[in-house]
């Protein structure tokens, strides 16, 4: 399939375009949407840019019942000319199709799938907020459509991305968010859906979310599944602590999302001479750089909030200030310089950065 | 609400009736369906009867990517007096309130619910398969429906109830299938969603089904997710096996489904004085039991299928064979004993049945 056969249907019934910068985040859609099909007999085929319009499925499709999906976040963004840039497309092309494997989903053409990305968000590139810390948030998603209640691997797919102009991830922005370590529920464990993006992982994660929530933390800080004392993720995203000058970061055991902004941390750490290490992380390792002092920061990593810096940690009764509450050197300087790289206001070094033509 | 608040609309285009007898699981759909809907200012309002029809959904409908959603399966029977049974629908309506509560889904009136499974089962009663073994397939589910990427519950929903005849789930009927003990993936942990009946364990669960499917057996027996000895489900059904006269089955330890067929199995081998017992039972306790020649049976038990006798265990790298390879004495009993119930054949001294009137 070469990739000119995308075809375009232009929406002649624009929407009006909202304050920017009073948006929520993933509630306003573009004018536009990508769609491609699967089907056995044909494979992918019919890649084509759209209206943003519903969907239509038999009540018996898949999705539904079975959840076979998976999906992507990644953001465009537009620099001080103008410029509209991707942030590593790629990376999560090759991670959809890790996703795919891991629910017997069809993989996609990358070639396809980065020309309908690049093409969409051209198409619709007035819909990227002109405004600090704003951008535009891609959202590439799968669902199994065939209707069938029979536990097997859906015959029809549907590949579908749709943009959503989007402020701040969390209210607080880069300040700090008080986080819980989470006791009863388990995001994942090995052998499961854990560094598979698909929507299970994240409707099992509401819940504990919304424990927490009553009691005035923003996210929960997982641990695994097995021995309940291993560090995995905070709410959706990877996490990070600096322990006596370390940067440390729980190893990829398989539970764990393989996070594009994780990598590109720990590439930037490694690019400045910063110690940084990838290995198991329990809760008492933390508890224990606590008590000694040497806890020093700790930030969540991820698309949707870039650095999230953790202000506290609750933990069997006890609150763990870390930095004093506040944004750490270290995240701060994380953060300006991945904002910007994607925004164009600093050199990209390591050819992370992709222009939409 | 009152239950009689369900509203009709019967379809004048009814669809032609397949011939039952060849019918594959889960494929083919009656004329009618239920549909409610949930907003938060309502609550669960306007229960429905409507010809059966697609879903529309704008695409950033939570559903399709964070899969907050729930389904139950029971069936309706058609006795030999044409009259129309339900098994124990009241332990349905329970379970699906409980799965709520674990994906964040506001819970349903179980008095309408069973109302709205009475009244749609009455309307389509032609749809159930006059044929022996088989039955009308009852499928109420709901789905999350906001608009909204935020990884936060629903403020949407919509609850359905879907109608499909079906014949045996596995195509060797209640003849015995092969079954491979999975070493690599897991389907649950303890924390997570294993007891709630939502999509996201069964997407999971696809791809060891898969791989196990190409060597040749049916389904997986599912070990736990912490120390991968403790067995858990076979495929998507709950497992039991006779040992030296008792039988045993894992106890509910809060990753295992909280089968409906598993409850009345265990009420019915109590009734006839049958040891039995709920309790931890690892691989190797099997192993051993077979080893010494006290393994007399396995069955799995589910809605679907009832009752699965299991000829086969795969285990690492040696075939047990249980029973010659046959179905039980016992399996075969509690088999009779169930459908006989469902279907009206023998008494019901549980007061299981339900007549739809």
């Amino acid at each position: 399939m070469k990739s000119n056969q995308i075809t375009v249907e232009i929406s002649d019934n624009r929407k009006e375009k909202p304050a920017f910068s009073s948006l929520q985040f993933g509630k306003t859609f573009t004018d536009h949407m990508f769609v491609m099909d699967y089907t056995e007999d044909q494979g992918w085929h019919h890649p084509r840019i759209v209206p943003y319009q519903p969907i239509t499925l038999d009540p018996a499709a898949t999705i539904f019942h079975y959840g076979q999906t998976v999906f992507e976040g990644l953001k465009a963004y537009l620099s001080e000319n103008e410029e509209v840039f991707l942030f590593r497309p790629e990376e999560n092309i090759k991670r959809l199709n890790r996703s795919c494997e891991r629910l017997c989903i069809p993989q996609v053409d990358e070639e396809i799938a980065l020309e309908a990305l690049q093409k969409l968000v051209d198409i619709d590139r007035e819909w990227i907020p002109n405004v600090e810390g704003m951008a535009l948030y891609i959202r590439p998603f799968i669902i199994s459509t065939e209707p069938n209640l029979d536990v097997t691997p859906s015959k029809s797919y549907t590949f579908m991305i749709i943009l959503s102009p989007v402020g701040a991830f969390y209210k607080e922005g880069i300040n700090p968010v008080k986080i819980a370590v989470e006791q009863e529920y388990v995001r994942a464990v090995r052998g499961g859906t854990g560094n598979a993006k698909t929507a299970g992982n994240y409707a099992g994660a509401m819940l504990a979310q919304k424990q927490s929530g009553k009691s005035g933390y923003s996210q929960v800080l997982w641990l695994d599944g097995k021995e309940n004392k291993y560090i995995e993720e905070v709410g959706s995203m990877n996490v990070f602590f600096k322990i006596n000058g370390e940067v440390v970061t729980p190893e990829l055991s398989g539970s764990i999302l393989e996070g594009i902004t994780r990598k590109s941390v720990i590439e930037l750490l490694k690019h400045w001479n910063v110690p940084v290490s990838e290995r198991k992380i329990s809760i008492d390792d933390i508890y224990d750089a606590y008590k000694n002092g040497q806890l020093e920061e700790a930030f969540g990593t991820g698309t949707a909030a870039v650095i999230s810096p953790i202000g506290e940690l609750f933990w069997k009764s006890e609150k763990l200030i870390i930095n004093d509450g506040k944004t750490g050197e270290l995240a701060k300087k994380i953060y300006d310089a991945l904002t910007g790289i994607q925004t164009g206001k600093v050199e990209d070094p390591f050819g992370w950065r992709v222009t939409v033509q």
